[in-house]
């Protein structure tokens, strides 16, 4: 399964910063403890700082990816663009966060994302990214029967 | 690790409606297969459409369960009293949801319960209690090293 | 016609209260009365100050009644449980109320309810229960036609 | 019983349209219909699209009827006149609305006249009429002893 | 100095009711009172129920009137289409109401009317209309100097 | 192609006041030029202040026109009756204003009517009209196709 | 009639600024004028930009004065305090201002004044001062018949 | 005097946790001392979690007690039905909260209780409690006199 | 202990006004009433009208007062001054109100006070101040020990 | 003319889906038609995912087009930034949707390019765009006279 | 260049409370260290805890400075008769703040003096002053050139 | 000290437009004078209209900068991404507007990058870039000290 992890702004760094919160692992060997741990999966990631570049990606997805993975980061408040893109798309995209978002300030409780993805997990730090994971596997093989 | 799955008002008899939505397995039968498949867990339910049922529960809880798996059904969106006894615990809970609440009416989209669970997993029907088991296990190994 | 009338929080003594208001007569004499007025239905009465038995009797309702009649007082304004398990019913359920809601405080202005209810009738003192039943006869009359 | 109907805009055509909502029933056989099951009332019917017409009319019922059922259509919404001329009325007004207004627009939700009605009857299609007479004939009696 | 005293819904029957309030003069014996109060003034009538009557009244106005005493009743709080008609006039626009309205329902707090008419006069029974003719002279005699 | 210009309430006299806006030509001239123009139109044209007026003429319109043009001035912002008219109607109404009416009062940008017509034109003066008549022009050709 | 004219805060310096508002009276000669067209009043004036000298100046006047006329300025929009003492005093208060309130700015609309005061004028000027003199002595005889 | 203290959600363990917040003593012998303090009282004690059974104590108090302090927890904020059933009582009941409710979450600021209950008493600890029984003592008192 | 209790705007006069509510006690005989019955406690009382006063009495009271009880009036909801000055005290502040504020006007609802204050009580008449000095040494002798 | 054509986000593919809603026609063969239909005028087309290069293409346009036709996509509802750019041009610009945005999402009715554009063009398909380019000209005449 | 800086509530003892943040520098040493820096200027600082003052020296301020810097404190969220009293002047007034006000709750994130001040500065500590001297010599050279 | 001074959209013409309100010095020429005015800042600048660029300039900034200077322009009401860029720097970030954003539409009042920003100077034209240079060099002495 093709699986295409999207990351937005300002989570360009993870795992270099506030190791205390995320593990020492870095988000770059998260990746790849996940790619060993999931082998029937093919793992491939973006990230930008810029909407509209996000917006293409996901647009340019339709055909080289069989799920995605989405972590808009603050652009989740505020990018109906985006949220238009996700529509678009028939393959399931999962909305992942890595803190509580709903534990912090009001403007972040609000996700024009959640309404258009598949499903939504946050909270859970880095291992959201690999829930995510789980569940397009459980989408592909319930799919499958 | 001691697992409690706690289901909230009108959940009673998830599996026997709609199979269409949610596959031909009943939660009965799930329960069995997830049991099968974390054999290092043991997974206890409860179900109940009294709130103050559910907040004695939890309460009680404090001492005979690991990780709990909230799917507090309407609850969710008026109770208070739940996420006060939530709040109680220190154990980790993480609340779930079968179909994506955020994609349904706007008094749907509040969780009084979001703000205080450890993370929140929603609108990938009963694959949400599995994908709560294996966060549960993740941070138990997290705490563990 | 099988017809289950649910009472909610506070209901337990009409009648034997504000007689100048309802008339003398009280809720349970009123019943005879109906019941005697409409031989061809079958009357049954329920009444909990608790939530979540009233989602419980309204859910084993499927089965044993062909219509309901809810008055579901001050839950009518708070509880999405109640409207959940409304929704789940395939026989008709006609909301009262013996005061007029919306002459009251803006807070009994909003019903959880009347948005899944077949129809809703208010303001018309015991009188409203009696409509009730009228309504759910005639909604069976124009079925079977 | 002099009963006065009064229904406001786009309601001209009840029957005519939508029969498979409403019936095979024009509003006018609806009529003869209630008329012939109730022979101790005199029913009257008024319509019209003009907000200030049904101000008039309401107005000028006083000495004419001993009780109105009133259908304002989407004044019901915005017409705080309506909601005075209603006020100024000593004989009992029954608010009738054919559809559920709870279950469609937001904005229909709202209804100037159910403060100041005796009572309100929706969602039960034609037959929210009868029972609004039912309810003029019970208040009567009621009135009488 | 011709002045066009406008009444809107429900204001037909000002004196004939509610005689404890208003005083026992009727509306009509005040305005003959008026007349001879201020001989300088040409004081005409008009009364309508329908809102698009009273537009039109007011468009014709420009001409055969050099001041409106304008109390449009429950239209105050609703009519944006009487307060562009009233924008569109040359002479001045006294807002006058009988009762505070400022001291009944919220929704009767809003007037549409008070930011394009040049006064507002309210609270003071029928003598608010005679400050409107005190107000409108003052105007006049102010212009002419 | 029968198109019926319907003008709500302060619209009888465009063309008359604030040439420098409107341009030298009046409401009426310009509709001799539209109809040169466009000699494949049978253009007709109704005004009215009164709400009540407007909801028939719409009704009333259903045979005898192909398609509708809609400047409902003030009662754009206030008129459910006027939303629910164009709802029942199968021909294609066209929203058109004058003035930008987004750029005016934060009242002014609600409009009952566009969620309910197939599109809207505004702010391009009178000529928002023939966009209009051209707009139904092109769906009438779409549709012919 | 011993009359009180109250007057808060940024109202110290009326006529010597704007002329071209309010004329080239000032507030002082104005207040002459106004003694001598009421010999049967006998007027008093008090100023201050403290709103709590104004609720003690209120408070003192239960027996000092048989009316006041009451302009508080930027309180009116902000002071609970001077509403609470308007609301404990038996003799008439009229609210005055002497600008269109209502055509400035959004928080200038609300005034916990008009709730409490007997009657409002607004928008007239100075003469708005006069205005309440009418209205006050009209109260008066209507008292004394 | 017989005092009957009712605790809501989450209030059954006060004294067993948080020592440092509400001092070593527990609510058991806090209530063993208030009633040593004022023999002159005979103090009841009633917790439960579920609304429903707060609402059926408080409907049977009505004989069985002079006085309340209702502590409802978090049904403060939520429950008409308790506001309901305290409304229907003629004993006076006083509304206690050990933590200040206002200086926590804006969902605590608001309480259904506080409109209906004779006064209220938060964030003094457990002496809440304690100024409530003297609060019924003095009204007692006076009534007495 | 030395207590200053400080009374805000339209206080002056408690015990003059609306005997029947407050008993025939006036503020100045209770205030000897209680320095009889609290002979452990010194107290002083501080009144003015002026939101700036009351301001500088907190600010100065930091050294010649152990507690304060302070009732704010109207000032409770408006004066942010008020709950900064509180805000800046290390000794406790009881707010303390003779009515149900909550009971009343929406607008006093919101109390700036309560969230900055140890602790309120409210709705009990003049023994609110009572039960004030009850709580503020129930808090000195629980941290004597 | 020049005339600028800028589509903004998720509109790169428009033609190649959904075809039964906007024809067979893809967006470029329409550009190729109305090129046709309109030699008098000189039609370029630019798109962008991005926010930043739509801002940065409509500044630039100040000297390169006569007019602008813009489709701002998702960012008509959340970009002060392009409202900022068409404020700056004195060039006109007409906003245009395909679909009509008002029967859409809560989110979707409001525009911030509605207060700053000429005029706007909405729900008609592709066409809006031509009625666009029928505007502009319009505009041009209008001015050229 | 005179300039007048203006301290409203709980501003008279800065410097001598939280050192640690402020610095060690009281606010007259601060002001001492001004003077001396800026020569070319005359400041005089004026404190008050009273609106109705504050609102005097404003208004007496027009001839005896040449630009405000002005810290109203508390009044800053609550008090139009300031924002009035600031309009009514001709010399530039600075608002400053020390903290950041909306870093903090948010009632204060709204100020009635932005509005009408020349410019804001807030959050900088002490210096805030400093740099409103800095922006009103600015201001003063601007206007010499 | 390195200074960064970043401008977002719309703001790259600064000088070159309204030369009345902005004096006739350019954006650059000013930068000129600054430097020279400053020579112990190293000030550098970056202007960007798209939002991810200025989130990657901010992130990249963190050792490249002693302090940065942002005026993000309309971003500033719309950017949830720039203030969390901004909230991960450790550096001072001061928050500049050349008008006062708080005197124009209500959405330009609320700013994401207030509460993260260390201060904020607005209103004073391109005297507030001056501003925050001078309140960093401020900032760099006090943290010296």
């Amino acid at each position: 399964m093709r699986i295409l992890i999207i990351n937005g702004p300002n989570l360009s760094s993870i795992g270099s910063r506030e190791p205390a919160f995320y593990g020492k692992q870095s988000f770059e060997s998260a990746l790849i403890t996940w790619q060993k741990a999931y082998p029937q999966c093919q793992l491939t990631c973006f990230q930008s700082d810029e909407e509209g570049r996000l917006v293409g990606i996901l647009q340019s997805s339709k055909e080289s990816a069989d799920g995605i993975i989405l972590n808009a980061g603050a652009y989740t408040h505020t990018s109906i663009a985006l949220a238009d893109a996700v529509r678009s798309l028939a393959i399931p995209v999962i909305e992942v966060h890595i803190s509580n978002i709903f534990a912090r300030e009001t403007f972040r409780k609000h996700s024009y994302l959640s309404t258009v993805c598949r499903g939504s997990i946050c909270g859970l730090g880095l291992d959201s990214y690999r829930l995510g994971i789980e569940a397009l596997l459980h989408l592909k093989n319930a799919q499958g029967n």
